[in-house]
């Protein structure tokens, strides 16, 4: 293992450090590991919280700030924040009108989402409403998953529904706009690597020199199946067509198209690829209003890339376009 | 060589596909392989035009829009724009107050675009200003390079000089501006692995699983010497000490402490390495004012990173803040 670290036990602190030096507008609760935005709590304002496992970065903690998240909670890498955290980091940003949280669909983040919503409400009487992501359509059910996993449409989520939120919506409404985002939204992904957890200091899985994973999860997770490797635009089909065959993305709509890397793979690469998707998106009849081509929710130095759509209305639309400033997407300010 | 490509052969044109495709606001020139801020050129505006070899994305073509570049040359990867792209370029751009060439110093790269400067003067008239970036202080000459390297300031500079030109300065204020962001500016960077060329098919370069190569070029060429690996607070200390033993980085001015990703190092290693060389900057008594961390200059896939220190006062500060959208950096609007 060659990796740009002290200690493998340290990597979520020591990167934690890295964030509050680099981004003075953010405050860091190094105790909890906690990244706020630096007026939280924002009196009137429904406060969002997200986090989960290190290692998605800029997930989340790269979408604190005005517009977007009110506080992440880093869990160890590909490992769960635990309930203590989520409490802190809810009764923090509470402003009075309630705390959203933003969870993907793992069984520990669930859990200790849930737990954290429940210790918060009984000690501080703060509402939580919560939206689980799961549109991940490669497989039903998972190794850390119950029903489909949480993936890209986060990234997009998050985005909407901060918007929403500093619109001034109440609790009811930024929910609701979280959910519309989740059950319009659909992903697929593909590895052509595996990654390395510092603290297991080997591949979580191997693939031959010619193979990649389909339907990968962003933490290995098996997909649907491995094959050969194939020229981008035989790989973009084996994402674009799982996705249009789940959801109807044809239609008045457009939609949110968000080419993502997985950490090891470079732009020019991920340019490369979303030709091909956006090829295959116009032959299919899915005009696409907006497009994000990054790695915004990877997994560690895999290499490999996944598809979001996000169906998206004049509303939805309008929220992406918000003022937004975050370590990982600003426009507008 | 596992890579989200098509043929090896199309990977430039392929890649500028994706580009126009997602960003609407910018022109591409697929035969010229040009990427142009949509609304070039600017009248009674210097026009900036830079370029080199790709896979260094985003360098430059996720660089140009409103504040920054007016348009970005795509030569094969690791390869010279030619003169004809460049001449293409900068007539396209001229506004009538001239052009400004930013160059990183490789040998093909200079001459090609001071011939093409030479015959876009010729033919269209066009006052064309130049400026060669030689900030690595790693090593004098190199493979493809008399003098020092080109390499991290290069993206400060077209940042800054990008906002100078924006407010309506004319060509020597802005070459001078560009000037004293280069005389300022000083990197060192380190890799942990190579790269491969699509073209090439097989790694540039071969380091052990213990190795690293420290003063690496952005093409892989040789650096100070090779060493084992180490904890990222020791190899932080091999990127900031030959920085600031080059030049004065104390005193009243402050720093733009610009960490970079090599391609294939995830975000988490670049802030917990962040973290590190902050520190070793505090301890040295450097003021850092302003800070970037991220993969803006790469080497396709190559795991690695270096630091970038530019000495800033008050005014380069303000015209790094001023309002900027490009794909890649994008701030106040």
């Amino acid at each position: 293992m060659k990796k740009l670290v002290n200690d493998p036990a340290t990597v979520v602190a020591d990167a934690l450090r890295g964030v509050a030096a680099a981004h003075p507008e953010l405050r860091v609760d190094h105790g909890n590991r906690i990244v706020y935005r630096g007026d939280a709590p924002v009196a009137g304002k429904v406060g969002l919280v997200s986090g989960g496992g290190s290692g998605h970065e800029p997930l989340h903690a790269g979408f604190v700030g005005p517009g977007m998240l009110d506080a992440a909670c880093a869990g160890e890498v590909f490992t769960s924040p635990v309930p203590d955290q989520i409490v802190a980091a809810t009764t923090a940003v509470d402003g009075g009108a309630g705390v959203l949280h933003i969870v993907k669909n793992y069984t520990g983040d669930v859990l200790n989402f849930e737990m954290a919503a429940e210790i918060a409400a009984a000690e501080t009487g703060v509402q939580v409403a919560a939206v689980v992501t799961d549109d991940d359509v490669a497989v039903q059910d998972s190794l850390y998953t119950a029903g489909r996993r949480g993936v890209g449409v986060t990234v997009l989520l998050e985005k909407i529904a901060g918007a929403a939120a500093e619109q001034g919506r109440g609790l009811d409404e930024v929910a609701e706009v979280a959910r519309r985002v989740n059950g319009n939204g659909r992903s697929m992904g593909l590895a052509l690597t595996s990654c390395t957890v510092p603290a297991a200091g080997r591949p979580t899985f191997q693939l031959a020199d010619d193979e990649i994973e389909v339907g990968i999860g962003i933490h290995g997770e098996p997909g649907r199946h491995r094959r050969p490797m194939a020229p981008a635009r035989e790989l973009a089909a084996q994402l674009v067509e799982p996705v249009l065959a789940d959801l109807d993305f044809t239609g008045g709509d457009g939609v949110i198209c968000f080419l993502n890397g997985m950490g090891g793979t470079p732009l020019i690469e991920l340019y490369l690829m979303f030709a091909e998707v956006r090829a295959l998106l116009d032959a299919a009849g899915v005009r696409v209003a907006r497009s994000l081509v990054g790695p915004y929710i990877t997994s560690l130095e895999m290499a490999g890339c996944s598809l979001t759509l996000l169906r998206a209305d004049d509303e939805l639309i309008r929220l992406w376009d918000a003022p937004v400033r975050t370590p990982a997407l600003r426009w507008g300010v």
